[in-house]
C-alpha cells in the first residue's frame, strides 16, 4: 500500500531551540511537548477533583436525621477529597519539574506519560480504600504500589530523554555536567517513591508507620515551601549557590511555569462546570409514567417541582464562571508564579472542587427544608474561601511585584485599583450574604441566589463603580478634575457596551 | 487600601498585531483570547461527550431480559446523545468562526462568552426532554428558546466588537466594508435561531414542522459540507469569488483553527477517561459491612470480586489514551485542517465519545455472562469506526497533501509509511478481534483485553516493524541495501528505549 521511503534527508544539528515551523523537529521523530503536557494537565486536573463526587452523593433517606453518623462520613469523604487533592497537586509538580527538563518528546516518551497517567488515576481509588478500610494494609499497600509505579515511570523518563540529549531542555542537553543532573534529577524523582517503598514494606507487619511515612511524602513539599518563604521573609532572600545557574531549569525553589499553572486550574474549572452539568442532565428529566399520573400528562408542572434546582444550578455555573473570570484576569496581569502563589492557588482550587458541594447542599433542601440555614452558611464559606485565597494571591504577587506583576497592575499602575475591586467582589459577597443569613433567616435561600446572579452584573458595572470612586477620590483631594472619556477615545470599550 | 491612580500613560495605536510581551496589551483592558478560546473548548466538548452516561448508565435488574423495550430505551439514548454531540458541534463551529473575527478580548467580551456557555450548557437537557416527550411542545419549545438566546449572546458580541474596532480581526479591523463585514456575519450567527424561532412559534399549535426545521437547522451544514466537497471532487474547486481576500477569515469554506480543533478533541478525549475515572471510583470500593459479612473480613477476596471490571478499566484507559496518541501524531503532521477533515474528526469523537459505553458493556458481562458476543462486539464496533475515521482523516488530507502535510508526512516522506501503520493499527486489530470472537466464542472476553493491553507494545514496536518492512521490500527490489543506524546516529532516538 505505502511506497518505499525515499532517501533520508540530511539532518540538521540536534538539540537546537525550536524552529518556528516546526517542519524540521517532526521530521526526525521529535516533536513539541505542547499539546501533550495540556492534556496531562486536564487528565490531572481532573483526578484531582473528582473524589468531591462521591461527597455531593451521599445519600440520605427523607426521615433520616443529619445526626453524627451521616456527619462523619461526610467528614471522612471530604478528607479523602482534600487529600487527593493534594497527592495529585505534588505528582503534578513534579510532572511539571520533569518536563521543565524534557523539553521535546518522542513516541516513546509520549506514550510513557500516558503509562504514567493511567496509574495516577488509580491513586483515588486506593486513596478511598485505605478511608474505608484504614486498619487493613491492603489500601496502604495498593497506594505505595501506585507511588513507585509512577516513580519508576519517570525515572525511565529522565533515563531515556539523558541518553538522547536532542529531547533535553538545550541548557541542559548542552552542559558538561549531565551526568551530574541527571543524578539531581533521579534522586528528585524517586526520593517519594523510596519512603513510600519503606511504607509498603511496613504496611505488611506495622502500619502506624506506614502512614507516618505517606504523611511525610504528602505534606513535606507544602511545609517547606511555607517554611521556606516564611524564612526568606523574616531574613531575606538566601544566597544563590554557586552551581545556580546550572540548576536554574529544575530548582525546587524556581517558580512554576505560567502556562502549566493556568492549564491546571482550567481543567479544575471545567470539570466543577461538568459536574454541574452531569447532575442537572442526568437527574431532572422526568419520569413519563411519573408525568403521567401524578401531574395529568403536564410537563410544565412536572417540571416546576424542579425550579429550584433549575435556579441553584445556573447561580453555581455563574459562580464557576465568575471565579474562572476572576482568575483569568490576575493571570493576565501575572508575570511568572511564585512558589507560594502556587500554594494558593493549589487551595483555591480545593475550595472550586468543593462548589458542587455548595450546590448540592442549596438544591437538595428544595426537598427538605430544614437544615436550610447551615446549608446556605456552608456554601458561603465554600465561595469565601475559594475567593479569598484568589485575592491572597494577589497581595503575595504585590509583596515583590517587579518580579511577578505587569507594570499596569503595580501600586500607582492603571489597572492596579480595578483588579484589587474584581478580586475583592466575591469574598465581599459571600460574607454579606453569610452576614444577612444571620440576620433575616426566613430568606435565605433567596439571598443567597440572589446574590449569585446579581454578582455578574457587577462584574460588569465594576469598572464604573471603579472609576467614579477614584474620580470622587480626587476631587475630595482638590486634584485637577479627571478627563472624561469622549466618544471615539480608546477608553471607551472599557465601559460597558450601550447595546 | 488602593492607592489612586497614576495619570494615565499614552496608549498606543489600536489593532496593532500582538506584541510579544503582551504588556501594552493588558494596558489598555484588551486582551488575547487564547485562554478563554481553551476553557471554551474544554466546555464546549464536554456538553457534547456529557449526554453518554445515561446511555451507559441504563440499570437492567439482573433477572431483566435484555428484550424490545430495554432495546429501544438504549437506541432512544444513543440517539440523544449522538444528535446532542452534532448539535453542539455546529455551536462550536459557529464559536471558533465568530472568534476568527474578534481577535481579542475585554471584559464584557468575556462575561458575555461566559453566558453563551451557560446557555450552551442547557441544550442537552432540553434534547433530552425532547426525546422523553416527543409529543409535548415544551421540549422544542424550550431548545428552541435556547437556541434563540445563544444567538442573541452572539449577535451581541459582534454588535460589540463592531463598536470598537480594536477589538477585531486586525484584517477586518482595518478594512473600509467593516458595514458590510458586520451585516454578512450576522446574518451567519442569526441564521440558525431564526429558524428556530419559527420552530418554537409552531411547536404551540403543530409539532411536526418544528421538527422538519429543528431538522434542518443541525444537518444542513453537514450535508452541505459533504455536497460541496462531493461537487469540488468531481468539478474541481470553484473559481474564488471576486470579494474573497476580503472574507478570508470569515468565509465558511474556510479551514477551521488547527489549535481550536486539536482543544476540542483534547477535550472530547479528557472527558471520556474522566467519565470511566468517575465509574470506577464511585461504583468499586467494597462496602464495609459487606466486607466483614459476606469476605469474613477480607479486603482481598472482596476486592477481587471486582477484578474483570478493573481490567476492562485499564483496557478501556489504554484505548482512550492510544487514540488521543494516534490523533495527536496525526496533527503534528497536519497544517491545517480542511471542512471534510473537520467532519471526519467530529464523527471520530463521536464515536470516541461511546467508549465509555464499550467500558460498561465490558465490565458488566463480568456480572451477567450471557449475551458476552454481543457486547464483545459492539465494543469492537466503537473501537474500528472511532479508529477508521481518523484513517479516514488522513487518507482525506493526503488526497491534498501540498495544503494540508507537512512535507515529511507526504507521499515519500520519512514518515509517511510510519503515519500509515500507526493509523491503520487500531483498526486492524479491532476487525481482527471482532473477527476472533466468530469463532472462537468461548474466549471473547480474553481475546478482548488481550488486544487492548496488547495495543501499546504494538505502538512502541511500530517504528522498529516498519522499518524492518521498508528493508525487506527494498532488498526485494533488489536496490541498495539500507544503511543501518549506528550508535550516535540521529535515528537511534526512533527506536524503543532497551532501558
Amino acid at each position: 500500500m505505502s511506497r518505499p521511503q525515499a532517501p533520508e534527508p540530511a539532518l540538521d544539528v540536534q538539540g537546537d531551540p525550536p524552529s518556528g515551523e516546526g517542519d524540521e523537529d517532526t521530521a526526525d521523530g521529535t516533536q513539541h511537548s505542547h499539546r501533550m503536557l495540556s492534556f496531562s494537565d486536564a487528565l490531572l486536573s481532573i483526578i484531582a477533583t473528582v473524589m468531591i463526587l462521591p461527597v455531593t452523593h451521599t445519600e440520605l433517606s427523607p426521615q433520616q436525621q443529619f445526626d453524627k453518623s451521616v456527619q462523619k462520613l461526610l467528614a471522612t469523604r471530604i478528607a479523602v477529597y482534600l487529600m487527593t487533592f493534594l497527592i495529585v497537586t505534588v505528582a503534578w509538580a513534579a510532572h511539571t519539574r520533569l518536563f521543565q527538563v524534557v523539553g521535546k518528546i518522542d513516541d516513546t516518551l509520549a506514550l510513557l506519560n500516558l503509562a504514567c497517567m493511567m496509574t495516577i488515576t488509580f491513586l483515588p481509588f486506593t486513596f478511598s480504600l485505605m478511608v474505608a478500610f484504614p486498619a487493613a494494609p491492603l489500601g496502604i499497600f495498593l497506594f505505595c504500589t501506585c507511588v513507585i509505579a509512577i516513580g519508576v515511570v519517570q525515572a525511565l523518563i529522565v533515563v531515556y530523554a539523558f541518553r538522547f540529549p536532542h529531547l533535553l531542555n538545550p541548557q541542559i542537553g548542552r552542559s558538561a555536567h549531565r551526568r551530574l543532573h541527571r543524578k539531581h534529577i533521579l534522586h528528585i524523582v524517586l526520593r517519594g517513591p523510596a519512603l513510600c517503598f519503606l511504607a509498603a514494606v511496613f504496611s505488611l507487619f506495622f502500619y502506624p508507620v506506614s502512614y507516618l511515612l505517606l504523611a511525610t511524602v504528602i505534606v513535606l513539599p507544602y511545609v517547606s515551601k511555607a517554611a521556606g518563604w516564611c524564612r526568606d521573609r523574616l531574613r531575606g532572600p538566601p544566597e544563590p549557590p554557586a552551581h545556580s545557574v546550572e540548576f536554574f531549569t529544575f530548582d525546587l525553589q524556581e517558580p512554576l511555569s505560567k502556562e502549566r499553572v493556568e492549564a491546571f486550574s482550567d481543567g479544575v474549572y471545567a470539570i466543577v462546570a461538568t459536574l454541574l452539568i452531569l447532575d442537572i442532565c442526568s437527574d431532572n428529566v422526568p419520569d413519563a409514567k411519573d408525568v403521567a399520573e401524578r401531574f395529568h400528562g403536564s410537563l410544565v408542572a412536572a417540571l416546576s417541582e424542579f425550579g429550584p434546582q433549575f435556579l441553584a444550578y445556573f447561580g453555581s455555573f455563574a459562580t464557576v464562571g465568575l471565579l474562572w473570570f476572576a482568575h483569568h484576569s490576575l493571570f493576565l496581569h501575572v508575570r511568572k508564579a511564585t512558589q507560594c502563589m502556587g500554594l494558593l492557588n493549589t487551595l483555591s482550587l480545593a475550595f472550586v472542587g468543593g462548589l458542587p458541594l455548595a450546590y448540592q447542599q442549596t438544591s437538595a433542601f428544595a426537598r427538605r427544608p430544614h437544615d436550610e440555614l447551615e446549608r446556605v452558611r456552608v456554601s458561603c464559606a465554600i465561595v469565601f474561601f475559594a475567593s479569598v485565597f484568589q485575592f491572597a494571591m494577589w497581595t503575595t504577587a504585590l509583596l515583590r511585584e517587579a518580579e511577578t506583576l505587569r507594570p499596569s497592575a503595580r501600586f500607582g499602575g492603571r489597572e492596579h485599583a480595578f483588579m484589587f475591586a474584581k478580586l475583592a467582589l466575591y469574598p465581599c459577597a459571600s460574607l454579606l450574604a453569610f452576614a444577612a443569613t444571620c440576620f433575616l433567616s426566613r430568606f435565605s435561600t433567596a439571598i443567597f441566589h440572589l446574590m449569585q446572579i446579581a454578582v455578574p452584573f457587577a462584574f460588569l458595572l465594576l469598572r464604573l463603580l471603579v472609576r467614579l470612586g477614584l474620580a470622587l477620590l480626587r476631587a475630595l483631594r482638590g486634584l485637577a478634575p479627571p478627563a472624561r472619556p469622549t466618544e471615539g477615545d480608546p477608553q471607551a470599550p472599557l465601559l460597558p457596551a450601550p447595546c
